[in-house]
């Protein structure tokens, strides 16, 4: 398998996580998004979407969007679980992945940055307060829907909301967000990051990092 | 169960068509987004994301963030499917889901909107060039992404896709996005809204409708 992935992408780094709790081998091909080597024709030709990751399967199959692609993974490689079976704890897991990957994410996506600054007039300090307004909010809804207890966000081994928490944070210390309100959240960042498998899919790990 | 929900709310609309689909009845509970209902401390105890849609089964359940209730109900009412059995197959669908469903859906959202209005100038004529360019972009990748022949997106019955796109469409026609590059989008919304299950969820059949 072939996963074009960027370091400092989030999206990337939950598939990379993904990827490395199961076992599965791939191959890092870097797409600069800085340089917008995501807009190029042959890689919009892949990911019409012009984002990262992509996942190219052996037998060519081209998979696009971080959520579709763990999706995927869980299903060709079922351990360890990334959702619980029952129905409706799946679905509480599941609505905190999306309160981190429908309502922050997007809304602080490069391209969505990018265009505020260049044809809405935000200045680099707006920008900072844009990028930490949608996590605070965001993390407060993921912390508000935790239950009190286990190691991980829902169980004692991480799954796939630890998957999509663990970048956000990242993303989170970088942009100079207050975690202190937190306390919960960075200790399962904490916890996280001792796996081998967190720690092999982190930004500054990945041949691309700059 | 009650369904939290708004009329023009895009997010409740796949909802709804999802149960109507399934033929599961539900009772419909207002929220007024508009006057800011959403953010009272009762709807927030209840959905700490103060979005809609909330699905409260009848054993007191809390179910947040539309594309987890439609996990939901895809696993506890399985007829008709909303996903295609085949990893694969399923990842291409949940692709073109997130297209819409994380690319433009999170971005055109009220609160973001009415954010950058309120902190960061937009005008109204900014606004609806920013509702434009997130949509544009998004359907042609979701266009992209689609199969030729079926008569929905991904097969000659609707599902996942079909339930995220056509709420979409109706947010693109309000928003004046030009849809004639959408031929086959736009031929697949006239489609579902001949089935009953489309029409009673269409914004302008709710109870709340103003």
């Amino acid at each position: 398998m072939r996963l074009y992935t960027y370091w400092r992408s989030t999206t990337s780094y939950r598939v990379r996580i993904a990827l490395n709790l199961k076992g599965l081998a791939f191959e890092p091909v870097p797409v600069n998004l800085v340089a917008g080597e995501q807009c190029s024709p042959e890689y919009t030709a892949l990911n019409p979407g012009q984002g990262v990751p992509t996942l190219v399967l052996d037998d060519g199959s081209v998979l696009t969007q971080s959520l579709a692609i763990l999706d995927y993974l869980d299903a060709v490689a079922p351990e360890p679980p990334l959702l619980p079976g029952d129905p409706i704890a799946r679905a509480h897991v599941q609505a905190a992945v999306q309160t981190i990957a429908v309502d922050i994410h997007p809304v602080n996506n490069l391209k969505v940055l990018g265009r505020l600054k260049a044809e809405h007039g935000l200045s680099a300090e707006d920008g900072v307060d844009w990028m930490r307004h949608w996590m605070e909010r965001g993390l407060q809804a993921y912390q508000a829907l935790l239950p009190e207890g286990p190691a991980f966000s829902f169980g004692d081994q991480p799954g796939l909301a630890d998957i999509c928490l663990v970048p956000q944070l990242y993303n989170a210390h970088r942009w100079g967000v207050d975690l202190t309100r937190f306390p919960r959240l960075l200790d399962i960042e904490q916890r996280a990051l001792q796996l081998p498998a967190f720690e092999a899919a982190r930004p500054e790990n990945q041949p691309d990092a700059a």
